[in-house]
């Protein structure tokens, strides 16, 4: 598919040629079928015929068979064990934007932990005046909020630094999810214990085997992080560290520590295994840069893409993606499908909500001539999301964390999308 | 419980014999107990000494083996038999104000009908310029839009209207669901089939066995409705319509004809077996209302209620309940723990969307003696959330549909919540 070299990259002249692009301003609407002649409309289905199954069927409910393909994935060689992996979000199977909890991202260090909730403690320790060991209940006992947040791992997108490898946005973008947490704020916990004058640090501790660690200035902790303990109305699933995780607004992923056992106080960062040799941004200088923590705008195409092709052929197209910034609101997206010599304002649609996801549509007549499309995001700050090499130019290409680059897909003439770079 | 009548009638000044009303004011986080001492924090749990799962585990994941009771559940004298039945939402087990896929209400009158996507037809008819029939990928190709809107059976509550029967917020109340559904306005398919100027109401028609239809006005279908294809993300459910429902901001929920196979448009209503010997308000003098399409503002309290007693002895206490108008936002909801002598504004957290749920929550601290809890609804119109004898005195009791009245819980020194009515 067009000239690709042996970089991945593909010129926009070469890719373009001889396709002028998409005209623009035409009619939005598809000319459906006429009403004559379909057998699915005009014979009577079985469905229609039969009577379907009872509400005996499903105390809790699935989706339809149907939809079976629609699931998390993981790329097998990207990490060693099922136990230390990666489970992505099925990006470009879903619209609007919640995420529901059946197909939320999975990242583990250890395998999911399973906590019996009966038995569930969260300690605060440290410089406090009273040291404290809360139940579930006691937890629930606290003043509750309800926040929409994104939570992306820092790695999501990492692959792409040495260029575009993942075909499809489930795995190049999928390290994310968007979800309505229900919780007390971090702050109502530590006023209770009481913070010492000296405290400048928090470490949250994970009750899974990895025991997961992160320093998190006091600052944040006190601001908007909190303890949630439901995930879109019902209680955290396992994979997402039920019954109690710890929430980290716009900040990366690996923060929102799961299955949160105990908050230390102190006053310096620990400087832990997760926070030194991982999770830290290796430029090109061979130093490493500590505590980048928050997202900065991004965003991805997730409809067509590599695993969602165009099959209507030309004419009326909805063009989606969405978009998130760990520093407030999206209030613009702009779309090109000719690699960025025209941009066109996308329709930023649903709530929007200061780090949480947004959802944005471009509808154009596609001529059904080769496109390059790209979208760029803009936040509430003025930040514009960068080309992957100009974040290469700044860092270099040794990191695996923080690639907000825009993202490219070369769709063909049949449709069809892949994972490229222009330059 | 209380000098109950036989009516189910309790009396304020009965039951609170011998209480005060709880203090007000009292400090509102709860003293936790000491860290020393807790064996569950002491000793590390076999979760944090064994590996968990991996992500091979749950490719669409699923809730905790703990979480286990919370299902929909059915009450089997309700309804005939399990395809005409009714699932009820576990209101008492959810926060927040999204509810997950899983556990949404679901009614229907012929079964869940299984619906193949590549067989699915949306045909429109009746007063067009031009009859048309859309493939799901047809519709696809329209403007996406995403909105939250709850979806309320015009039954709900329906049991009550006779005095107090079914005790569980999630049989008085579960025929409610919130979720942001995607999909396409009813009125850019209707310009794109082109309406007549002699038009004025729209029939959907659902492809289930029971071919559900209703008769919409044209105002309606032209202002808000919407073809949904997506709840909260992901697919419709099979139970909520797979793969395309009708969405109707506001009004009762059996308009949002699911499994929508059909618009017909006419000059006239089609009065309908579901408009004409079912939801119709039965009036006391033997008349019936039609066409109440409207939801009026209506809250509950889902903790405590008798599914969800106070398990945790007096002090800080969190009460949290639903609120909802079909006419708009609910600004604010007030509350009352002794019958309505006093009453308090509680704090509605999160998103405030018209015609979605809202999240109500009340913190004080219980002195233990028996409480008469309401909420009470007043929406962005300034409409009041009556109470259930000011509905009666106008409709009578002969009805089972639209009873918005406020709900009585009477929570005993134990914690234990009963449904009453007090007079």
């Amino acid at each position: 598919m067009g000239d690709k070299t042996l970089e991945g990259k593909t010129t926009r002249r070469g890719f373009l040629a001889g396709g002028a692009a998409a005209a623009a301003g035409a009619a939005l609407v598809p000319a459906a079928a006429k009403a004559e002649g379909d057998p699915a409309i005009l014979n009577l289905p079985s469905w229609t015929q039969e009577l379907g199954a009872g509400v005996d069927a499903a105390p809790y409910g699935m989706p339809s068979k149907y939809e079976a393909h629609v699931v998390r994935r993981n790329v097998p060689w990207l990490t060693a064990d099922s136990v230390s992996s990666i489970n992505f979000t099925p990006l470009h199977e879903l619209d609007g934007i919640i995420t529901p909890n059946g197909v939320c991202f999975e990242r583990h260090h250890s395998g999911v932990a399973e906590v019996d909730p009966a038995e569930y403690r969260l300690m605060i320790n440290g410089l406090v005046d009273r040291e404290l060991v809360f139940t579930l209940d006691d937890l629930k006992r606290f003043p509750r909020h309800n926040r929409v947040y994104f939570l992306e791992c820092a790695a999501n997108s990492g692959m792409e630094w040495r260029g575009a490898q993942l075909n499809g946005c489930q795995f190049t973008h999928g390290m994310i999810h968007n979800v309505m947490y229900t919780g007390v704020l971090l702050k109502d916990l530590l006023n209770e214990a009481g913070v010492k004058g000296s405290a400048k640090w928090v470490l949250p501790e994970g009750a899974d085997a990895a025991g997961m660690t992160r320093s998190v200035p006091l600052e944040k902790a006190m601001d908007d992080c909190m303890i949630a303990f439901k995930m879109n109305g019902e209680a955290l699933r396992p994979e997402q560290g039920y019954p109690a995780r710890l929430v980290v607004p716009g900040w990366e992923g690996n923060m929102w520590v799961k299955w949160i056992r105990r908050l230390e106080v102190g006053d310096m960062p620990w400087h832990h295994r997760e926070e030194t040799s991982k999770y830290t941004d290796l430029l090109a200088n061979g130093k490493a840069r500590r505590f980048t923590w928050e997202m900065d705008a991004k965003s991805v195409v997730t409809n067509p893409s590599p695993q969602a092709p165009i099959t209507h052929g030309k004419g009326p197209t909805v063009l989606t993606g969405v978009a998130w910034s760990g520093r407030g609101t999206i209030p613009r997206v702009d779309v090109t499908i000719d690699g960025g010599i025209t941009w066109h304002e996308a329709r930023v649609d649903g709530p929007s909500l200061p780090m949480s996801m947004h959802r944005f549509y471009y509808e154009f007549n596609w001529d059904g001539k080769p496109m390059l499309i790209q979208s760029r995001a803009h936040d509430s700050t003025g930040y514009v999301q960068p080309t992957k090499d100009a974040l290469r130019k700044v860092r270099g290409e040794s990191s695996i964390y923080h690639n907000n680059g825009i993202q490219t897909w070369a769709v063909n003439a049949n449709g069809e999308a892949e994972n490229v770079e222009i330059s």
